[in-house]
């Protein structure tokens, strides 16, 4: 039996960011640097660095922006060409950029051109690797906050997010309810639940039990060298979680990849698919900030600290629109009901959108269609 | 970060039975030497040799059998005290060894006793490894009938089985339909869908890219140093696809192994759990028997070779009882229900039952107080 995947040679170490990489038209906000970052967690960062994208214009009173948070393995390149959220962004599209200025920042702990592991580390001139702290969605929220006065926005229209963007979202609304206007959340929680903790630790496990992942310190090793084999089960994995059976079986059902072999390399065109999808992530992103942002997304939890979800939520005073996906057993409608729910619970105005599609829980970025009106809608609804 | 688990020095190269361990009271039956075992993919095996154990007595007419069929990890010490099934087998039990006479043995490609990758070729003394061939539903079908004729049994009163279990159950109700008067078919399908599929590629991604693999050849590494953590991350997966999302949150929600804190290592309880369920397996299987059973499951569809379905099971003569777990994520009820649908459409009883359990896949491992009496009142309504 061989690997059923080559060595792909070319492969970098890290799939990290490098100045140059043509990826959006980036910039960067620099933190202040007269004192240090300090986590939820208790360390602290120096220097923190965030490269951002926009789209339109900002109005002279700052009130027609709307920040969009990306999840887990996105990046600021929302719309243009190539984003994420392409067809959501742009002129007479749902985030219409002839009226909104419409902002996209890659998340702290990220590899996208935002302060992260792969960053080089201040005091040693090298990248943080394994020293990396552990950061929550929290922190992000207070890097976007540092961002937005930079850009000269006090108030957001709405701030937009799926997955982990939604958790981002639901803070933004939470410890700064006097920053925004409204909220989009699709396909979010509150909290992480045990399933979703479940999969982040074995992508964890995956990455760490690769002996080229070093214990988190492999930025030196020759190309090809990083550990992107745990990486790439990591990703499959979640590339699994992020879809249905039933899109599974509509797109693949049985149909092989050449002829069928009873044999034990890949027969089957799922697990060429996951192939693909798992050695594309592997040459875009950052093992280290992989692992992170997961541990992030387990921390999320809004009523740490706040004595409860419903203390939590009561600090949320602006309408907000949740969106569920029938068919996603990662993030299932459950949650949203609940969250739903709660915020109905305490006198706020939802939004709730039904979204009747079997893509699971990739639907969010795959059913613009759907979303799209919905959300310009909502947005239109909410006064300046 | 250090890595989350320390390496179990005291761990085997393979989780493979050795003669003298101690699980069950397993006799051997050794298939004829005088002519190669052919398999369905092509290849041979010589010597063929398979584990089973017997609980009850055969009636002199051999009319009393019951063949029980275990799933991926399974083994066979179904009945007895550890048994993967203890509370259906035994004295006034569901599968009452004071009335039937009950054989499960261990599938071929395993390595719980009968032939598989860490079993001598007998052509060089040295286990097959990763020259194992690739082995099938049908042929494992196959070897259990040569242990039928030694055990002089005709015609089983039942073949029963979950998963993959229920997977072999209906290949005897068409390979060979004049030797069962019933099957029991429990959370499975009559062919692996692209999901079932997705997960057994990963497995397998997982195991084979833990250099300690050696592409399948490590019997001969010291102890602890096989492909260990590659398994554990294959079976962590496994373990989540078998349960649910509602089982865990019920059962773990957010609690925290010790306290909470902002860490990379295992803050959540259900990351402890995965990790002993790993572990756990890692010490009693074999990663290469792993790989061959879940290649064997993705290849399980009756319908290869015999036209379609319907054809494959209008060779299915008797009547089935098709049991469904609402929350199976993995085997979901659609499957059953096409296989109920189908046989229905045929003309053939169908004994449909409907678990309602939070349980997941694992249900029909769990769910024996609602399984048991069900599978006792549909053996009951067979005739001798």
């Amino acid at each position: 039996m061989t690997p059923p995947v080559p060595v792909p040679l070319d492969l970098p170490v890290t799939g990290a960011w490098r100045p140059g990489d043509p990826v959006g038209d980036r910039r960067f906000h620099h933190l202040p640097t007269d004192r240090p970052f300090n986590l939820e967690g208790g360390r602290a960062l120096d220097r923190v660095e965030v490269a951002y994208e926009t789209w339109g214009t900002l109005r002279g009173d700052g009130s027609n922006a709307v920040l969009v948070c990306h999840a887990l393995t996105g990046d600021s390149h929302a719309g243009g060409r190539g984003g994420w959220w392409e067809e959501l962004i742009g002129p007479g599209r749902p985030l219409d950029t002839d009226r909104y200025f419409v902002v996209c920042s890659n998340v702290l702990g990220g590899c996208q051109g935002t302060t992260g592991p792969s960053s080089p580390d201040p005091s040693t001139g090298r990248p943080y690797g394994s020293s990396f702290p552990v950061v929550s969605i929290r922190d992000m929220v207070r890097v976007q906050a540092s961002l937005a006065d930079a850009l000269g926005v006090g108030v957001w229209h709405s701030v937009i997010g799926g997955s982990m963007g939604g958790m981002q979202a639901l803070e933004w609304g939470i410890v700064h309810p006097d920053r925004v206007r409204s909220l989009v959340l699709a396909s979010t929680t509150s909290e992480a639940s045990a399933l979703q903790i479940a999969w982040s630790h074995i992508g964890r496990m995956a990455v760490q039990a690769d002996p080229r992942f070093r214990g988190g310190d492999y930025y030196d090793a020759e190309p090809g060298d990083g550990p992107w084999r745990g990486l790439m089960v990591a990703r499959m994995c979640a590339q699994v979680t992020y879809r249905s059976d039933e899109a599974f079986s509509e797109r693949f059902h049985r149909s092989v990849v050449d002829r069928f072999a009873f044999s034990m390399d890949a027969v089957f065109d799922v697990e060429g698919y996951l192939d693909y999808h798992g050695l594309k992530l592997v040459r875009r992103f950052d093992a280290n900030s992989y692992l992170r942002l997961n541990r992030a997304m387990d921390l999320h939890d809004v009523a740490r600290g706040r004595g409860s979800l419903r203390q939590a939520l009561s600090r949320v005073r602006v309408p907000v629109q949740v969106a569920s996906v029938r068919s996603d057993g990662l993030y299932p409608p459950a949650q949203q009901h609940a969250l739903r729910d709660a915020l109905l619970d305490l006198g706020r105005r939802v939004d709730y959108v039904d979204v009747d599609s079997p893509q699971g829980h990739d639907a969010f970025l795959i059913e613009t269609g759907v979303l799209g009106p919905r959300i310009a809608e909502f947005l239109e609804s909410i006064d300046d």
